[in-house]
């Protein structure tokens, strides 16, 4: 760690310093929420930076702890939004990447139980994964009951506002089979909603789950470096030759100092510099793997820098 | 933890030895299930025990961590077993202790918000603590648009068959209130059910909303204290004077030892005396707290030393 201690500076950084730095990299990694959009509206500059950057001839790739929607509606998004250079491929969700760990990683021998919403389903159909169809509620109906597939293999849990109790009670019966494969989408705990109100993340019904069957689910979406051995399985990316710019020191800061890559806080979304500051103050080596090397306002500043 | 350690020593006692522990004692505590009585039958000489120590004046107490009777379903049951000198107030259920924690306790401003079933509503309602109502499944209703209650001031978390989505979402948004009390009713991860398959306990929705919210919940069951203090509040016990006699080592016994009483572990459930002399041995303080003071075959050891 003393290495990366010394190198992770949180450098706020701009104009020629950040344009050598892009110039430096192949690869850069965007999160989505916070970082070149925030809701419905595209962060000022985002669009015109990807374009120059695949100009370039970079790749960019998008990286989404967001398992709600298929890559198609992300497409869609992109679109709608002005985004004109971004390609299917160059998307990376936890939805996504769940269905390639499953299809590619895995050794998956049976069927995957799903807890989740659309976008895991349809990331699992497109990819062949096969799984069991979301089975509609029949009330009264119990875990001694209710009918349980021999050939589940494997179960993931993901974002899912149709989470029940019977839904959570299958799921630990086929985990009771050790054999039985427990990823989850991501780790995400909440997400806000309207009025100030918050939203249980895929973490929580995670977390259920794993009380209650004594297992460690493994986790595809940031911090945990999968999303990255993805994209280097698709694209051949080098951990040296790449960046990752986010929002969140816990999740996108920390996933790129896990999987070896340059990170930038940028601060239009989650973080402040201030909790910047704070990890790499801290004594704790978790909050140290979560300092930033740089620190830009706004993906506008790339513009600016790639303009000069 | 070093004179504890020495005075617990997972003796094996019957006879004279057994019948001088328990005159050495006034309060007598008993789990139920693995220690009374199996399902719906009565361990061999439990009936006996119960009414030879009520006859020589000492107190008994039944504490158990199941949260889905109220303590009338109990009275029913103890009486449907043969037991003949079981009063409802010797009866410590988590159910019954979370009303008495509401109700005596923890100050309640306000109405509680319930996740579980008939046996907290019962006992919330008999223990005059307001609550919310249970609400009917209003389909296609999110967190963004249900209703809210602005009195709620207490989240209480039990065994709930009817688990959901937005009762968890519900029940994060109260507790973004950090003066809304975090209550659970038990640690329970999990529990047997018929054929070989599981359901979730208390302590795995219990995670859920731990992990959605940042909070930890302040537990009322096994192993926690508060069920001995809720027995003290109403009935003056003395732990120097209390034996507790249980089958699982990591609730009944630990629970024991976290309350300074005495502790009997009884091999007619689910802890053996090898995972007994293993916490013994184990580095572990965690695990040397639960080591009990003795161990017993069966509840009917006490009968023949109480016939001496």
């Amino acid at each position: 760690m003393a290495g990366a201690l010394s190198r992770r500076g949180c450098i706020k950084i701009r104009g020629p310093q950040l344009r050598e730095l892009l110039d430096s990299k192949c690869n850069i990694l965007f999160d989505c929420d916070g970082v070149i959009w925030e809701g419905e509206k595209a962060i000022p500059g985002a669009i015109e930076v990807v374009s120059l950057l695949k100009n370039q001839g970079k790749n960019v790739f998008f990286v989404t702890n967001n398992c709600t929607r298929p890559r198609d509606s992300y497409m869609q998004k992109f679109t709608r939004l002005g985004f004109t250079d971004v390609q299917k491929r160059d998307i990376f969700s936890s939805a996504y990447c769940s269905a390639v760990y499953l299809r590619d990683f895995a050794n998956l021998q049976g069927k995957v139980f799903v807890i989740g919403g659309d976008g895991i389903y349809k990331e699992l159909r497109e990819a062949g994964v096969p799984f069991v169809e979301s089975e509609p509620e029949t009330p009264g109906m119990t875990i001694s009951d209710c009918p349980l597939h021999s050939d589940v293999k494997a179960v993931l849990v993901a974002y899912d506002e149709d989470f029940n109790f019977l839904k959570l009670a299958k799921a630990c019966c086929y985990l009771r089979d050790s054999e039985c494969l427990f990823i989850a989408s991501d780790p995400d705990p909440w997400h806000p909603v309207r009025g100030g109100r918050v939203t249980p993340g895929s973490g929580s019904l995670t977390a259920a789950l794993e009380t209650a069957t004594n297992r460690k689910a493994t986790v595809m979406g940031k911090p945990s470096r999968f999303m990255f051995e993805c994209i280097t399985s698709q694209c051949g990316a080098d951990a040296a030759q790449s960046l990752m710019v986010g929002d969140r020191l816990e999740t996108d800061i920390l996933f790129g100092a896990n999987c070896g890559l340059s990170t930038v806080l940028t601060l239009t979304g989650v973080s402040t510099i201030e909790e910047a500051q704070a990890n790499l103050e801290s004594d704790s080596p978790a909050k140290q793997n979560a300092v930033p090397d740089y620190v830009v306002d706004s993906i506008g500043d790339f513009l600016l820098a790639l303009k000069t």
